[in-house]
C-alpha cells in the first residue's frame, strides 16, 4: 500500500520558494471564505515515527491565519478526561463551524499504539476502526470536512532520520513527549498502519498518503491538498452530505402496526397514598446511600427523562434530587442551544455535560429531541433525524462502554389525563407559567408524536441502554416506578463490582 | 461575634409544616423572575463543622427549581485546575445571569483551613480575605448578588452532633469527603472565623450568621433570607451598583499633561533587513527552545497584544507562532463575545482560555478592550471602564501569582504611518479584507484613543505585569523588539528556577 510513498519525490529549493507565496495567499483566502461557512474542518496528522509531523503542523500554523485555527496534541489525559468516556476529549476539541482544528494523532493514536504493542488483537483494532469510521461519518454528515494525512517513508530513510534526531541535542525537545521505539518494528508497524488506512479510508473522509522524505515536497503537498479539499467543499457544500444515508423504512402503516409500544403501557396502574409514602421513604433512603456508594466507587450515572408534556417529568426528577446529595448530581434542562452549541454537532451540547466519575447528570429532555420535537416540527431534515438513531445508539454505547450507568425514562400519559393536567395548571396560580400556547399546539400533534416515540423506543432501546416506559396517569405510581428502577440499576451495577 | 448564633432559636414541627409551602411557592416565583433578569446569584455556604451545611444545600435544592440551579463542592482540585491560577476553578463555576449557584465553602474554604492548620499567618489570611472582598465587590458591581451564609453553633452542641454522626453508620457517607478534627480546636477555629467574617462582611456582600442548632429554624431562615435577598435585588436592580466606585480623576488636561507615554515612544527606530534576518533567526531559535523548556518546567506564558489599528500586531504574533511548536500555544483572537460569554462578567471569557502549565496563550486583543474601544465607543459605562483598571490589575496579579509569565505589548505607530498602511492595504488584493469602514472611523478618534491608551498604560503597568511599548513605524524593528522582550522574560524566568 505504501509503495507510492517511497518513490523519492522532491521539490527543489527554488521551486519551493516560488510556489509558497502563492499557496499561502490562496490558503488565507480560502480560510477567510471558510469562516462564513457552516463547515468545521478537522485535519488529522498521523504517520510513521520521525516523518516530521510536528514540522508539518508548524508549517500549517505558519501558512494559515492562527485566528480560527487550533492545534491539539493528545498528550497524557487529564483526570477530567480520564474520568469520562474516551471520546470526551475529542468532542471538547472539535472546531466550531468556520474554523479549523489540527489534530495530532487524534482518535487514531491509541488504537494504533495499542495494536503495535500487542495490547489488542486484530479484531479489537477492527472494532475500534469501525467506531472511528462511524464517528467520522457522523461528523461529515453534519457538514464537517475531515482531511486525513498519513506521512510515510522507507525504513532506510526512517532509520537515518532517527539517528539524526538522536544526535541533535535540540531535537530531543522536539520529539516530545519521548522518542519511542516503534522503528524497531518497522514491518510490524507498517502492516498495522495498512490495516488502519484500509478500514478507515472512506469516500467521505479519505486518507492522503504523503511521502515524507523530502520536507519541501511534504509540506507543499499537504498545503495544496488542504487547499483543494476546503475549496472543493466550499464550492459544493452539500456534495458530501446525505449521499447514501440508510433510509430504513418507518414502521409499516397496516392497522396492526398502528399499535405502538405506547399502547402497551398499562396506564391503569395506581398506588395509594399510604403505600406511596412508605415506599418513597424507603427508596429515597436507599438511593441516597447508593449515590454515595457510586461516588466512592467512581461509577457515574446518566439519567434521561423524556415524556409527554405534563407527563410528570419534573415531579419524578424532584423525587430523585430530593434524596441524592446536591454535591453529586447536576440537572441539565434542555432548552434552546446557545450559539456556541449551535456551531457544533447537535450531540456536542450533551457531551459537554457528561459527568465525571462518581457523579450523576440528570437530563430533563435530551438528545432525543432530535427524533421527537425536531422530527415532528420539521426542525431537523429527514436525513438528520433518520440518521440520528444510529448516532444516538453509538453515543450511548460509548457512555456505557466508558463505565457509566445510563437510564432512559419515557413518562407516558393519555390524552384525557393531559387535558386534565393542562386545565389544572391553568387554574393554579403558581403552575400557570408551566402551560403555554405551544403546549396546546403540541397536543394537536399527538398522533405524530406517538409515531415518533414508537420509532424512537424501537430503534434505541438497546441491550446496554433500554428505555423504561413509565405509566404516568397516576403520579404516585410513576414516581415510585422511576425510583425503583434507578435503585435496581444502581444496586446491581454496584454489586457486580464487589463480587 | 457569634453570641447571636447560640441563643437556642427553634421552630416547632407544626409551624415548619405550615410555613414551608408558602415559602417554597415564593422561592419558585422569585426564581422565575430572576431568570429574566441580568443578575447571577451566588450563594455561599460556610460555617462550623457538623452544622449541617450539606443538609441546607440539599434543602435548597429541594425547594428551588434545579433547572437554573447549580451546586458546586470544591473537593480535590483536578489537574486541569491545579495547573492554572487558583481562582480558575471558581470562575468556571460562576453562574450565568439569571441563574443560581450554590457554592460549598467556595473561596473561603482554603484560606480558612490553611489558617486553622497554621499553614499561614494572620497577615497572610488577611491578604487573602482582602482579595476575596475585592473579588466579591467586582462580581457585585457587575450585577451579581452574593449571599453568604455562615452556620454556627455552640461548642457543646457541636460535640453532641459529631458524636451522633460517628455513631450513625450512614452519615459516614454524608460527611464526605472526611470528618476532620476541627472541633478539637473549637476556640481556635471560632476566633479565625470571626476574623474572616469581620474582614469580608461588606455592605455589598454581607454574611448572614445562622444558628444551626435547630434544623427547622436553620432551613427556614436560610430560605427566607435568600428569598428576601433576591426579591430586594430584583426590585431595585441598580441599588447595589456603582454606589461608591472610586472616581479617580483622569489625568489633568494641562498642556504638559497632554504629553502621553506614547509621545515618548521613539518611532524613528529602525532596523535594516540584513540585521533583521540574522536577529530573527537567532531569536526564533532561542524562543523555540525556551518554549519547550517552559513546557518541561510547567511554566505557562500569557502574551497580550494590543495596538493601534494596522500597528503590526498580526505580524509580530506570527513571528512568535512561527517558532513556537504549535502543540504548545494557542492564539485567541478577541472578537464579539458569544452569548455564553455575554452572560458572564467580562473577564470570564479571558479566564476560560488561561493556559495549563507549560502552555502559551496569545491574546490578539484582550481584556484591555474594556478601557480602550469600549471606553471610547461608549460600549461600557463610565463606572464600568473606570473600575476596570483595578479589576484588571487584580486579575493579572492572580495570573502572575499563579506562576504564569505575563507579557503585554502595545504596538504603536503614528498617524502618517497608519494612513500609509491603510492605503497599502486597500491596494493589495489579499490585504483588502483587513481594512474596513470601521478602521477609518476609529482613525478619526485618534486623540480619544490616545488618552485612553495613556491612562491604561499608567494605571496597569504594574511591577508584576509592565507594559512594553513597541515603536512600530518600522515593522522589522518592532518584530525583533517583541521577540527580544519575550526571550528575555522567558530566559530569566526559567533561570530563576534553576538556581
Amino acid at each position: 500500500m505504501f509503495e507510492a510513498a517511497k518513490v523519492g519525490r522532491k521539490v527543489n529549493k527554488a521551486d519551493f520558494k516560488t510556489q509558497v507565496p502563492e499557496l499561502r495567499t490562496e490558503l488565507l483566502s480560502v480560510q477567510r471564505e471558510l469562516r462564513n461557512s457552516n463547515t468545521p474542518v478537522i485535519v488529522i496528522v498521523s504517520g510513521v515515527e520521525a516523518a516530521g509531523k510536528g514540522e508539518v503542523v508548524n508549517r500549517l500554523n505558519e501558512w494559515l491565519d492562527t485566528r480560527g485555527l487550533q492545534t491539539h496534541a493528545y498528550w497524557g489525559e487529564s483526570d477530567e478526561e480520564r474520568e469520562r468516556p474516551r471520546y470526551w476529549r475529542f468532542w471538547r476539541s472539535l472546531p466550531p463551524r468556520g474554523e479549523i482544528a489540527i489534530m495530532f494523532g487524534s482518535w487514531y493514536m491509541a488504537p494504533l499504539n495499542d495494536r503495535v504493542r500487542n495490547r489488542t488483537s486484530d479484531a479489537e483494532l477492527d472494532d475500534e476502526l469501525n467506531r472511528i469510521a462511524a464517528f467520522e461519518r457522523m461528523l461529515t454528515e453534519d457538514g464537517a470536512l475531515v482531511v486525513k494525512f498519513w506521512f510515510h517513508m522507507s525504513e532506510k530513510e526512517q532509520r537515518k532520520r532517527l539517528k539524526q534526531l538522536k544526535r541533535n541535542d535540540r531535537s530531543r525537545w522536539r520529539m516530545a513527549p519521548k522518542l519511542s521505539k516503534l522503528t524497531e518494528h518497522y514491518q510490524h508497524f507498517e502492516s498495522i498502519a495498512e490495516r488502519l488506512i484500509r478500514l478507515t479510508d472512506t469516500g467521505i473522509a479519505p486518507w492522503y498518503q504523503i511521502e515524507a522524505t523530502d520536507r519541501r515536497y511534504r509540506d507543499l503537498t499537504v498545503g495544496r491538498t488542504l487547499l483543494e479539499s476546503i475549496r472543493t467543499r466550499l464550492n459544493s457544500p452539500s456534495a458530501l452530505r446525505a449521499e447514501d444515508i440508510s433510509h430504513a423504512p418507518s414502521p409499516p402503516l397496516s392497522e396492526e402496526a398502528q399499535i405502538t409500544v405506547l399502547d402497551r403501557v398499562d396506564l391503569r396502574r395506581k398506588l395509594d397514598r399510604e403505600s406511596y409514602k412508605s415506599e418513597l421513604k424507603l427508596l429515597q433512603g436507599e438511593l441516597n446511600e447508593l449515590a454515595w456508594k457510586a461516588y466512592s466507587r467512581g461509577k457515574s450515572s446518566i439519567l434521561v427523562f423524556e415524556g409527554v408534556d405534563a407527563g410528570g417529568k419534573g415531579g419524578a426528577i424532584r423525587r430523585i434530587t430530593q434524596c441524592v446529595d446536591a454535591r453529586l448530581y447536576r440537572t441539565i434542562p434542555v432548552a434552546a442551544p446557545t450559539d456556541e452549541e449551535k456551531a457544533q454537532h447537535y450531540l456536542w451540547r450533551f457531551w459537554r455535560h457528561i459527568p465525571r466519575a462518581g457523579r450523576v447528570t440528570i437530563y430533563d429532555r435530551s438528545w432525543y429531541g432530535r427524533v421527537l420535537v425536531e422530527r415532528v416540527e420539521g426542525f431537523a431534515s429527514d436525513e438528520e433525524w433518520r440518521r440520528a438513531y444510529a448516532e444516538i445508539n453509538d453515543f450511548e454505547e460509548q457512555l456505557v462502554g466508558g463505565g457509566a450507568i445510563l437510564l432512559k425514562f419515557w413518562l407516558h400519559i393519555d390524552q384525557d389525563q393531559q387535558l386534565h393536567r393542562f386545565k389544572q395548571r391553568e387554574e393554579t396560580p403558581y403552575k400557570k407559567h408551566k402551560i403555554t400556547e405551544e403546549d396546546w399546539r403540541n397536543r394537536e400533534k399527538w398522533e405524530s408524536y406517538k409515531t415518533a416515540v414508537n420509532e424512537m423506543v424501537i430503534r434505541t432501546s438497546t441491550e446496554y441502554a433500554p428505555w423504561t416506559l413509565i405509566p404516568g396517569n397516576d403520579k404516585l405510581h410513576a414516581r415510585i416506578n422511576v425510583l425503583e428502577t434507578v435503585c435496581d440499576r444502581l444496586r446491581s451495577a454496584l454489586q457486580d463490582k464487589e463480587s
